[in-house]
Formats: structure tokens, C-alpha cells, sequence
């Protein structure tokens, strides 16, 4: 009796060391079981369809992170001035740009008599104290102190500093500058379309993350002058449209939802990922790292 | 006296509190620096051309992690069962991948008279000790215990365990597999073209890293049926040829080097992409990722 109680509690604990730690849900399971207060859907104001091609690409802006520059974004995009520019960059494993390479801005603003900020300063960060229902990723990182997600988007965070910023994860949309912090105001746009080059985070300022299409902007043809320009402007992709959802006819707009981040569902999603149950994982990683933690996007019909 | 040195200490103190740590030189600076010995030739067997258009895709096989995976693959290559098969797979933020459809293995061996493994055990490590010049990157990792380059490829490592693996970073080339470890051969393969999905470190066989042409893979049309596969037949993309390096004729060889990383110049590379000097950063991140940390290649003309 003794000595089987021993051989049991021997296999058991051999068992506990030979087998990692695994949830109880595969991340389509934790998924599976979202209702539809685990979904939130993105404000009309928020939501930009970006048109260079037949089907859009659509990104959501983020006041709460840089509310100058969404400002200013929601004033270029309602005066359709990005419409007479083009994508003139695509660097493999970067980002894509788009920009005013014939200086249109000039006389633009003054011509339709619009009243744009030409400098803002960037806004790289904000108090930490500000970003109610931050939700923890409690995963290392290389960057950042801490990390999390806020309202879908990737966030680092230093406790310490009070401070918290975008972190340039796939898919995230920028505002370029030149060398002065003040240097871009939106009038010209770079999205992350490979790994996350990070060491950008603090640095420049995002205002937002496409959620539909980014297959369209990651498989533009590449640019082979220095940092992926186009070096014929032939290959310049003029953009075409760009509205806001509210502006888009009701039978075109496509009805997306994003995975809440400050629910408990969504801690499930993150253990689901860390901790994979799959039997195709011979050692799940138990850590996620923040940028491969995209936040689940759906269309609803 | 006093007053002015005490003057000058609180400023020097001030302005080092100030001043984020950079390094002396940027990364191109760093990098041209470089002698003809930091560089290094791949040897033709392990340098395959990959055709699926004009220009190559060219990747380096790494037999110091994959031995008989890598044999495998070369007798595969030499057979050119690779050039009857097709692109099937292209998952944005993902990877790539290349298959057998309609299932000619199943007789092609026979047929040709090759003896090819069909079952091979994965190998997803090494003992740590095997590999002799790991440059060791002083960095945070969220999902190996240690980090480094091992010959220009990115490496995690744990000394407690005496193991070293490849890391699922941008371009890395890997033996897909279905749910038993020994069920990849070589016979198809996946390339990385996202932000780097690392949590597969471990679980499946990396054999090398595309060196060159990674736009033509990043850029290929993605598939619309789950994980990326093409729905439709048509939409498969056909191997053309596959070569080792010393079957191209010279005239279109493309004369690729790697920058060695077992030397003092690329520790100066690292430091310079920590610590950036360029005064666009603001705030140099003083880390940088592996995965953000990719080897320089040149062409030689």
C-alpha cells in the first residue's frame, strides 16, 4: 500500500516536471467564448478607409495617445488633401510612407483657406495615470519596463517615469518628421508593415493601427533607392480616397469589431497564447511578447 | 576657484543626466569600418537559388543546427523535387510556405531511385557547447534565456541547460511539419515574412536564412483560405528552378557576403544600433533586440 502511494506520488511528480505548463483553452477555444461585450467597435471619427486599391484599408486613430496630431489628421483627411498624395515609399521588413513629394502642402492650406497646424510638437508619450483600464501583459520585454494593451493598442509603460507610449508593433500607423521633434504634423504617414522596429518607441509619434487590409499595404512592391523610395516616380501609388466610416456608403462599409483588452476574456486569450494547449506545441513558450499578441479583429455581417 | 569647479561639476552632472548614453558611431559608420575579413563567403552547398520569377531568392542552409535535415534537403535539391512543386501558402505577418499538392512524393523517390529520409526527428536544438564563436548580444529576450549570433544567424541559448537553437526572426527558413516531431523532411519548407513568431523557437526545425530577395517573398499575394492557403488552384505559384550555388552559371552568380559576427567589428555594430548616435533619436533605446538585429549582407561586384 505504502510503497504504491510512493510509486504514484513518484509518477506524478515525474509526470508534473516532464509535461509544461499548458491552459485550459487553445486561443481559438478562449476566443470561442466571447460575447458581444467582449467586442467594441471603433468610433465613426476614429475609423479612416484608406483607398489606393479596389478594397480599403482601414486604420483607427488614437486621440487618447496624441490628441494634436488626430486633430490635425481628422482636418487633412476631411479637406481631402492626402487624396492628391502618393505612397512614395515601401522598405522590405519596415514600413511604407506616403507623402507630398510635389510640395502641394505650399499652397494648399492657404488656397482652401483651412486653418492646419504646420509644426506639432511630438507627442511621443503620455501620463500613465491617464490610461484607464490599461490592461498588464506580464511578460518581459526588451524595450519597455512594463507593457500592456489599452483600448486594442499596444502600450509600454514605465511606472516609475508615470509615463506610457504606443510601442511600434506591426500594423501601427505613424506620423514621419524630419530631425526636430515638431517636424511632422500628418500630412505625411508611415505604417510598420514588418517586425517591430521598436527602438523607434519614445521617439517618433503613432497615432493609430490598421485593422483591415494591412495585406495591402505589406505587399506593395518595394522601393530600391536608400530606405525603400521609389526611384522612378512612375512607381509612385497615388492614393485615391480616404473617409471616414460615416462617409462611406452604409452597403460598402465593413462592419469591424476589435477584441476588447480590459476583460477577462482577454486575460484568457493572453494565457491561451503564452501557454499553448495544442498538441503541435512540444514546449509552449509561457511568455508572450507584446507585438506577437495581435488583438483579435472581426468582421461582423 | 572653488565656486567655478563646483560650477562645472553640477553642469558636467547635469548634462550627463541629461544626455542619453550614445555610442561614437552610428551603424553605417560602424559598418564601414569593415575590412574584406569581417565579411564572410557562405560555401556553394550551402547557398541555395530559389527561382520563382526572374531573380532569386537566395538562402544560406545552416548544417551546424540541422545536420540531417540539411542533408536531406540537398538531395532533395539535387533531385529537383522542389521544382515541381509550388508557393501554397502566404499568411501576412507570417510565412510563406512551399508544398507538394498533389502528393508526388508519394512515387517520385521510388521512381528516381533516390533514398531520401522520410521521417526525420526534429532537430530543434544543440548542445551549447557545439557551437564555437557565439557572439553572446547582452540583451533582454522575452523567450530564451540568453541571446546571441552563431555564423550571422540569430541564436537562443541557455548555458543552465547546455542548449542553443535557431530564433523564428524575419527570413528565417524552417521544415514545415505536421503534429509528430520526426513528420517534416525538408520536402516543404516555410520562410519567415513577419514580425518574428517566436514562441515556434523549439517546437520545429529552422535550416537557415534568406540572404537575399526576401521582397519577393514578403510581397507574394496572400492566401484567403484559413493560415493563409491559397483557395484556388490557379493562385499556386510554381517553383522554377532550384540550384546550389556553383550550378549558377558565373555571369549571373550574385557574389553575397556576410558580415562576421564573431568579430570586434560587430560588437561595435551592436553597440551602435543600442546606443544610437544619430540625433534624430531622441531617446536611444540602449537594447536592442534579436530579432531587430539583422546581419548585414553585401554583393560584391
Amino acid at each position: 500500500m505504502f510503497i504504491q502511494i510512493l510509486v504514484i506520488l513518484i509518477l506524478s511528480g515525474c509526470t508534473t516536471l516532464d509535461q509544461p505548463k499548458r491552459f485550459s483553452m487553445s486561443p481559438s477555444e478562449a476566443l470561442s467564448k466571447a460575447t458581444k461585450d467582449d467586442w467594441r467597435q471603433p468610433a465613426n471619427r476614429n475609423l479612416v478607409y484608406f483607398y489606393f486599391d479596389k478594397d480599403p484599408v482601414i486604420f483607427e486613430l488614437a486621440p487618447d495617445f496624441a490628441p494634436k496630431h488626430v486633430t490635425n489628421i481628422r482636418k487633412i483627411i476631411d479637406s481631402r488633401f492626402w487624396e492628391n498624395l502618393y505612397i512614395v515609399r515601401a522598405q522590405d521588413n519596415y514600413v511604407v510612407q506616403w507623402d507630398d513629394p510635389n510640395d502641394l502642402a505650399k499652397h494648399y492650406w492657404d488656397k482652401k483657406k483651412i486653418k492646419i497646424a504646420k509644426k506639432i510638437d511630438g507627442e511621443f508619450e503620455v501620463p500613465l495615470e491617464k490610461l484607464k483600464n490599461l490592461e498588464t501583459l506580464s511578460s518581459n520585454d526588451v524595450y519597455a519596463p512594463s507593457v500592456g494593451f489599452f483600448n486594442g493598442l499596444p502600450v509600454g509603460f514605465s511606472k516609475h517615469e508615470n509615463r506610457a507610449w504606443l510601442t511600434h508593433c506591426y500594423g501601427m500607423v505613424g506620423v514621419s518628421r524630419s530631425s526636430e521633434r515638431d517636424s511632422g504634423n500628418g500630412e505625411s504617414i508611415y505604417v510598420v508593415i514588418g517586425h517591430s522596429p521598436r527602438h523607434l518607441d519614445r521617439n517618433i509619434t503613432l497615432v493609430g493601427k490598421v485593422l483591415y487590409g494591412m495585406d495591402k499595404l505589406s505587399t506593395i512592391k518595394r522601393g530600391t533607392k536608400a530606405l525603400g523610395f521609389y526611384s522612378n516616380k512612375k512607381d509612385y501609388i497615388p492614393i485615391k480616397e480616404v473617409r471616414f466610416a460615416n462617409e462611406i456608403p452604409k452597403k460598402q462599409r465593413i462592419n469591424l469589431q476589435v477584441l476588447r483588452t480590459d476583460t477577462p476574456l482577454f486575460k484568457d486569450y493572453i494565457e491561451a497564447r503564452k501557454n499553448r494547449k495544442e498538441s503541435w506545441f512540444f514546449r509552449p513558450a509561457g511568455q508572450v511578447e507584446l507585438c506577437n499578441m495581435d488583438v483579435p479583429v472581426r468582421v461582423v455581417k
